[in-house]
């Protein structure tokens, strides 16, 4: 049997993320290609017309996924999956999702030109929309796949009042939770290639991460509420003053976050009302987020916020609200998968660091569908979601390289 | 001589305060008469026809002060200047300076009604605009009068862009520098009726304050600039949060202000950029200020604000600017016409507390044109700037006769 891969064609790859790069809003910055716009749907045919090239069977599903199927030779109908997105948010960069969708193309060209045949069925994906969209939803083209999208979500709204449904419906995708999910029994193992889009490797100075876990996200927004005074005439003593609680948790954040193993946490939004520079504030809103591949850590965190809010108010006579969204828990790697992705990698030469993913993918969803691995590669000074994002074609020869190799790894010896 | 002189007329104090809170924007909360709208030109309308009916000989000045005259029958000419300001701010109260003026025109009254005639002239004056305008400057009317305005007032603008300047001249006022300034040599006193807009003298179930000085306003700017990251895949330890870095001048404000003995520190206004849940802070701007009648402590609060930004910064590696704007000066109230108020009020059997003024006045500007004093009367709940906004008509009737009679100490024993 044939395990013998090539090395990706740099000049190709390099050809491939200039070409999709066009395929931008101009009016917007940076290079932006967001979910339900004119661009990326032009993006996703310029996409389909790799796969076809590349000899996949192309089908684009009832959401919008763009999955092309290169037929495997043996008797075991669980395909491998490899892909990632080519959507990006607004004011983004060129190569977040995009270097795992041309790289997984690639991987199937590689496969091709070294005469290579897969046992089993092997899928490229383009993922829809998984960058957040306007209706505040993001990996719409995976959680249908598994199953996971609802009437519920298709009923959001953005800001001029109209359904995903109804925005979805316009882009052609009028029935979007009716054939798209997948089986519970097709997929032998989801690999993904990513960038980073932080700094651990590049500082590391490693080309390759393994990843050991998406990380678990949770949100809250917390509410303050005091009595608004003349900022002159109102002793400090007898103030109600919201916006300094608020000031408390945004160092509590930092704090829990900064002294735990693995998490992060970011009070990324505040807003005081009146918001006047001779007001006492009134109400002080935050919204804040904690991420943690740490399942256990999360109730530590929670707990910790819910004292620290409740002393804020209380030793400034407040009224305050906590309240947790819905949250997504960590996302394990199967170990299995890990373990395959390992031995290609090592069988390249390459030594690679094991990292959690800060950042959500794909993969959350695709773990409800079997298992998972993600390859990541190193970005810039950590830079992602921005115009400075960047990761140097070498890199990226690399993770494509590892995740060829360990297509074939998978292919060749299972989940052992 | 006769000095005896009655008490104010509360039922006509309470029809007066009745019918100049018809005089509003009801498009507005609260009762709103902002400067330069048209019901502040009818309310200073109707205000003149009060002065009128009272005895008065009233003109309006090139920027609307209105000014009632009742001649005195001495030789010396500097006059006695009393009254206050009929402008609020918006969605603002009923009592704020509408008493001094409508308190000061009783006083009036009740001198021609107790066949008192003052040896020197009474002006009685409503101010034009003492609250901070859409241009964000305050006390037009008494800056015009000390010749504090400047044609570099005149040239601010509004959200609009249109100027001060023109916007006084489309009320009629088209040379609002000229022959408004009054002489260094016009006024003996100047005397002001006032809300406290404070709760000091209701805690204190005190009817009466006496002013010893109106507290000097520093106001600040704080900018930190770091970096935008991705929430998610940046690790506490390599971010560049402005906003960790803000939240610790917000607190730190108020901790500096709550250690002094007679100071109050405000952080009104917060801005994220980008303001988004997961995104690491990039800038944090924050507009604050520091009031206190104590001119020295000042510096000492300027030196911890930038001891405290700078260490805010340096510990995330982010760039700061501290802009301190142009501040006004504590404003000392003449201790001979306190000692004038004093002995009034006291002749009168009202205990009186002695406090400062932490909100600004007209006080500020009449100050550079001779000796100033300004009487308090309780605000419920300190509250102000509101809706509820409100003294008891008692107390209001209390503050007039303390002012009326220290109208008549100022006449007849001077500044001794």
């Amino acid at each position: 049997m044939k395990t013998d891969i090539g090395l990706p064609d740099a000049a190709r790859l390099s050809a491939d993320l200039e070409e999709i790069s066009r395929l931008v809003d101009t009016s917007r910055p940076g290079w932006s290609r967001v979910a339900l716009s004119e661009v990326e749907t032009d993006s996703r045919h310029h996409v389909a017309a790799l796969m076809r090239a590349a000899g996949l069977d192309v089908r684009v599903d009832n959401i919008g996924n763009v999955i092309g199927t290169l037929s495997g030779t043996g008797s075991d109908r669980r395909a491998i999956v490899i892909g990632s997105h080519t959507d990006t948010v607004d004011g983004g960069g060129r190569y977040d999702g995009i270097v795992g969708v041309l790289g997984a193309i690639e991987v199937a060209r590689m496969l091709r030109e070294s005469g290579i045949r897969l046992s089993h069925d092997l899928r490229v994906v383009d993922f829809y929309n998984e960058e957040a969209n306007r209706f505040e939803l993001s990996c719409l083209g995976s959680r249908a796949l598994a199953g996971s999208l609802t009437s519920t979500h298709l009923s959001a709204t953005d800001e001029t009042g109209r359904t995903l449904g109804a925005a979805l419906a316009a882009a052609g995708y009028d029935d979007p939770l009716n054939a798209t999910r997948w089986g519970d029994d097709e997929v032998l193992g989801f690999l993904e290639l990513h960038i980073e889009q932080g700094p651990v490797l590049e500082r590391a100075g490693l080309p390759l991460g393994i990843v050991t876990s998406i990380a678990g996200i949770s949100r809250f927004r917390t509410l303050f509420t005091g009595r608004r005074d003349h900022a002159g005439t109102m002793p400090m003593s007898l103030r109600h003053d919201a916006g300094c609680a608020a000031a408390g948790v945004v160092l509590a954040v930092e704090q829990i976050a900064g002294s735990a193993d693995q998490a992060v946490g970011t009070v990324g939004s505040v807003t005081f009302t009146p918001d006047a520079t001779s007001v006492v504030t009134e109400a002080a809103l935050l919204t804040a987020e904690f991420r943690s591949p740490d399942l256990g850590w999360f109730s530590l965190a929670r707990d910790q916020i819910a004292e620290i809010a409740a002393k804020e108010a209380e030793k400034r006579g407040l009224t305050h609200e906590v309240t947790w969204l819905p949250w997504e828990r960590p996302t394990a790697v199967d170990p299995r998968l890990s373990s395959a992705i390992e031995r290609s990698v090592s069988a390249l030469g390459h030594p690679a660091a094991h990292l959690y993913s800060g950042a959500g993918h794909d993969g959350v969803q695709m773990a409800k569908l079997g298992p998972i691995g993600m390859i990541f590669i190193p970005s810039r000074d950590g830079r992602s979601h921005c115009p400075e994002e960047f990761t140097e074609l070498d890199d990226i020869v690399v993770g494509v390289h590892a995740l060829a190799r360990s297509v074939i790894t998978l292919d060749q010896e299972g989940l052992s």
